[in-house]
């Protein structure tokens, strides 16, 4: 009976899904070769997220480790590659959520800190807070035996030139946006063999962002959900309107509260609720019986998912 | 038939409800003076909101004005009765949401603005943007015309001395919380004549509080919600758990999607929900038929009420 038992739970469900921010995102916009490396990267991260989960890890470190891979690359606007501020800056915003406990950590406008999702964790496992934010935030980072790294750690030519031509695009706006602009925030989500959800978003934001903006990444309602009960969610694109839809949490409402699956709860929020409120963007989610889906009403999404007795599968456009 | 419409739309229900602050308030611990002034400027905030409803304004002004009164006493931890923070500061957050376009705006760790819900407000109607923190908040009110108050105008001995006391007490932890040292959070919602919903909420935040950490007062989905469809709703309390249960957006969830009445959305956020988690405060909320409440599960909360056809109510401790 333990044996069968112990079968049993090895090979409940688990998982991970990924992304790296939607936009747009087309074929003739991308070589072969940056298309190669954001497939390895993706990958990668998958694959790191996946190991923890099979070694009996929680979904927390999970999402956490995925997170971190892709806030090391240039590639996304996260960690390393993110984007420039209106003062050629780089301040950046995160958020994780713990489906078992209801905890949640997060950070927003933080400019020295090399992984923000790892700060959002401490922020949540060290504190009675929720958000931090600033210079607030680094010392409490230091405080707790964090490295600082130097501002311009976070110097990529690419997102220079982007800040540049914004500077040149602006024509005297106060703030202006495209898709360009904020395309690249990460997240992940994950299901752990004990059914703990997680859920973890991390962003440079917005291109030439001004007057301390703060978008959804730093928000647990907005962009980065997690319950036990239902799912676990994060999100990527156009912050504002998800921060005005709720989305993260809006999706486990739809679920706890309507019944809806995971994939109809998701197919609402993208392409109901956030369409029509002008919003662009798009989110992985999955849930404690281990389904995934993934939405978007962009050209693309960087994404991909690993999930118990599959292999990694890495998508970047519509399919 | 026109002046049956005209007195129809006239004798549409309309008021607000507010609240100063859910915590440890028994009449033991107040003299009757202070609960005269209390009840005083209460009256007066209710006044006022209800003067621009009557007179065909919207709710959004409404709530507005009810806080702003508030924001000007001293009585309220929220403009210029706000608390100190660990490096002897003020700094406040600040929210707003319409109820009809679902836009909302918010500032966060705003150190020089006397009124923070109006520059939430501007943030709203002037940007693209929903959040915006700190310093750049402050040179975006600048640019709107707004004048910075120097930041000793926030100073009031009542909230100095609070603030010696909680460094005393606080021996060596980096963070703790009382009832006292959160007590005093503003916020207002409204039904106008045009059937608009809106709701506010304005603090000071904790005692003491270090880090830049920011509460649930700079969130349109945990304190400030306001959708026509359903309700409006503005929280006070110990912020981190409303942030975690996503309160002021779960009451609209459970009346959008379980057909929940607004009483029992709010008696299960409150009772139920919060309770489970831990946190303490309360909330004020109305529907769209002009239907309102409160609750709170601490000894008492600074509220009140004034609908249409009736007089305005002011209430302290428990019923």
């Amino acid at each position: 009976m333990a044996e069968t038992m112990a079968r049993h739970t090895s090979s409940k469900p688990f998982g991970i899904v990924i992304h790296g921010g939607a936009g747009t995102i087309t074929r003739s916009q991308i070589t072969p070769e940056q298309e190669a490396e954001y497939r390895e990267t993706l990958i990668e991260a998958l694959e790191a997220g996946y190991a923890i989960l099979e070694h009996n890890g929680c979904s927390l470190d999970a999402v956490q480790k995925a997170i971190n891979i892709m806030e090391d690359s240039p590639l996304f606007n996260a960690g390393k590659g993110a984007v420039f501020t209106f003062d050629g800056k780089n301040e950046q915003d995160a958020c994780i959520m713990d489906g078992g406990t209801l905890e949640t950590g997060a950070v927003a406008a933080v400019r020295r800190i090399k992984n923000p999702v790892d700060l959002a964790r401490l922020v949540m496992e060290k504190t009675e807070h929720v958000l931090l934010i600033g210079e607030g935030a680094e010392t409490f980072a230091e405080l707790q035996g964090m490295k600082l790294v130097d501002a311009d750690y976070f110097y990529t030519d690419r997102r220079w030139q982007q800040y540049q031509r914004a500077k040149k695009n602006e024509e005297g706006q106060q703030t202006f946006l495209d898709h360009d602009k904020t395309l690249g925030t990460v997240g992940a989500v994950a299901l752990d063999r004990d059914g703990n959800l997680a859920a973890g978003t991390s962003s440079g934001g917005m291109t030439n962002k001004r007057f301390g903006r703060v978008g959804d990444s730093a928000s647990n309602a907005a962009s980065t959900y997690a319950n036990n009960n239902t799912c676990a969610v994060s999100t990527t694109g156009h912050g504002e309107y998800f921060i005005r839809a709720v989305t993260a949490y809006d999706i486990h409402a739809m679920m706890e509260y309507k019944g809806l699956s995971l994939k109809e709860a998701v197919h609402t929020a993208i392409h109901n609720k956030l369409s029509a409120l002008g919003g662009t963007g798009g989110l992985v989610a999955i849930d404690s019986k281990g389904n995934f889906t993934w939405s978007f009403n962009t050209e693309g999404m960087y994404r991909g998912h690993f999930m118990f007795e599959n292999e990694p599968i890495v998508k970047i456009y519509e399919e």
